[in-house]
């Protein structure tokens, strides 16, 4: 085998990105890999519309059945995305024995345990580095560069479009809302951000990343999930004037064997690699048992960084086909790599509180009176002096159980005192 | 197959690690990957010393010879390090068809040609993830994860030891004879410290990087290497108020067609993510055609994180086996990726200048007339106050021409004013 013919099914951004990047590499990837990707046939419904790259005619179709069913193509690269017909298309692929790329993440998080049951019957196989983390070859990484660690860790920076608001935000002095509709006007936000802003995404790539690391496919249900939408400009300056940004955060962790996983703003440290993470950008710490901590950083999203891992795929796939080593490295493994899920009342932070509180003597007592009941230790209190009738009062917390914290909440909600709704974002310190 | 036989030579600090992953982590690593290590035999000219594991005593030879020929030896892994023996080791198991598994930089540095030619004849596995940048799996993510991206530019921290010194001359306030010194009590320098600090370990990491982004195996002709003993604390110093840190970085970069390769000191911008990396860290910045900017951070050496890469390249060499893909990802492929060698002379940086000169008039009009007559733009000047007989002069320029700089460095030497040897130092600004 010296081609490897790829059927496309979806000719959007990524999908025209894909047939760029093979058209201006391949000969290269070729030489490189001793097999070479032949966009063979592309599937969309709309074939007409200008994507900015040349391709043949007769490549086109608006059938994505024809496509996965022509004998002629060796793998099938689904960039459809969400979770109904793409999920069509990939298990007819697979009950076909076809090996399937894709980079669809909400589809993997929800339905991997029917896909990979789906590949597995038929030997196929499914590849999926695009999923996560865009262009980085995390996927790579965990399933091969780092196969002989236990994960004790994994921080990740997952979502471009929300890093991108956090960052302009900070740069720009701006609200969430005002950055947010100039993110949509750029292109940088979709027109329906719930995905992105409310964690969502993240939310996916963090249950795949855990599932490859402790061996069960947890999908989502596991997941404590918060976006970013409460997130203010007010409190990126306070975390700010104490050497902390806010990012959204994917985290998984192992303690004695159980496993926590979670999505959330937190604050992480100005000085630390994470806390250089800016813009679009993605991060992924992981800390293994053997390999110590590492970090894997680069474009999360968008046509050609998704493009390159989507070709990489398609070159491990080519690869497999060459020397009949399918399913080489699974699409997944199950293995025991973990006990139970910690819930999340259970989990320990550091935490950042802001409270708008009454300018008033006791103030403070009454607060840190909760806290003391509550095991929560106050690791530093700022409260700039004000004329208002009411003043921010920021808290940093040391370590505490996060169900103390929410019952501590609780009481806060209740004292006159407070006005507003108090604000809480974990700590997250990285070593 | 179900288990990989290895036969390990060398049973040094990077060998007991491997012991010890293995027997930590092999059960584990066999339910992910379906194939388990297990170390069959171990060769040393010392099998009496404490290595702080444990293993049976029918396993240890001090015949390395025996181990490479035996018929249950799946894959040779090479830990002996040198440039000597090792290469005999690996060249017997290569002739006898056996896959190598080694982390010795040196010996692929300067004889990979010699090593991938047998391994080519007998269509054996080589593979080689520990040479570069420790545990980060950085050559998978060259050769598999980075597949479809023309190279433009790698820029590598490579060698921790230097890192170590540098972020502890910076943080103690201490000059480079007494942290070496230092670190060499606290063994993280070793006794002759010229691979290290002269800059020719990391100049064996970065012509191997080079060899694998543009297709020739270098050898180390090409590169021009400048190691650290000339690095003051003064300059540090001066670097950090102008919002530099002073890292040893091997760079690549390819413009037109060409490539550059160079191992030096370099200013790096304190809030760039190569400014955090610090004490032991690597980090390899590789900036793609289609992936864009990406970064790889981890230790770079020791006994786990090099045991890490080891272990998964013996994984990487047990699939093959068990698939019968040998050389599904050669251990280096030639292709054409370039044009030719930049001269060091025709290369550009900006550059960091400090002069020691006579406290008189007429100086800085002197060095600026210089620097103008070699087309080099001053970009900033410090010259603090002083009542001494010679002052600091720091300067920072544009962009310039390397053969301009030497050129004018020579004038600069020759002036009576310009007391003792001007110190440059290049400014590495990445994106």
């Amino acid at each position: 085998m010296k081609h490897v013919n790829v059927g496309l099914i979806g000719f959007g951004t990524v999908g025209a990105g894909v047939v760029e990047c093979i058209q201006k590499n391949g000969a290269l990837i070729g030489e490189r890999a001793g097999i070479t990707p032949v966009v063979a046939r592309i599937a969309d419904l709309d074939i007409t519309s200008d994507r900015g790259v040349t391709v043949p005619k007769d490549v086109l179709t608006t059938d994505a059945s024809s496509v996965i069913e022509a004998d002629d193509i060796d793998v099938v690269v689904e960039l459809v995305g969400g979770t109904t017909i793409a999920k069509d298309f990939i298990l007819q692929a697979l009950h076909r024995g076809k090996p399937v790329v894709t980079a669809n993440k909400a589809l993997l998080a929800e339905h991997g345990r029917e896909i990979f049951a789906a590949a597995e019957s038929s030997l196929a196989d499914v590849y999926y580095e695009a999923s996560v983390a865009g262009g980085i070859p995390i996927i790579k990484a965990m399933r091969e560069g780092l196969v002989a660690n236990r994960i004790q860790e994994i921080v990740g920076i997952l979502n471009g479009t929300c890093n991108y608001i956090l960052t302009t935000m900070e740069r720009e002095e701006a609200g969430f809302d005002e950055v947010l509709s100039a993110a949509q006007a750029a292109g940088y936000a979709e027109a329906d951000p719930g995905l992105d802003v409310d964690g969502i995404d993240a939310a996916h790539k963090t249950t795949i990343l855990a599932s490859l690391a402790y061996g069960e496919w947890f999908g989502m249900e596991p997941l404590y999930v918060e976006g970013i939408r409460a997130v203010t400009l007010q409190d990126i300056k306070y975390a700010a004037d104490l050497g902390y940004k806010i990012k959204l955060l994917g985290i998984i962790r192992q303690e004695e064997a159980n496993v926590q996983m979670r999505v959330h703003p937190a604050l992480v440290s100005t000085n630390s690699l994470m806390g250089h993470v800016s813009h679009v950008f993605n991060a992924v710490w992981v800390k293994g048992d053997t390999v110590g901590s590492t970090m894997y950083y680069g474009r999360g999203a968008g046509r050609e960084a998704t493009a390159s891992a989507v070709v990489a795929d398609i070159v491990d796939v080519g690869l497999n086909l060459k020397f009949g080593s399918h399913r080489r490295v699974p699409a997944f493994q199950e293995h025991n790599g973990y006990a139970r899920m910690t819930p999340m009342d259970a989990t320990e932070s550091r935490y950042y509180m802001r409270f708008q509180v009454a300018n008033q003597p006791g103030v403070l007592a009454t607060i840190s009176g909760i806290l003391a009941e509550s095991d929560i230790s106050i690791a530093s209190v700022t409260q700039h002096e004000a004329d208002q009738a009411t003043v921010p009062l920021v808290i940093l917390t040391y370590k505490a159980i996060e169900g103390n914290m929410q019952a501590a909440l609780s009481r806060f909600r209740k004292l006159p005192m407070v006005v507003d709704e108090p604000v809480l974002i974990r700590i997250e310190d990285l070593d």
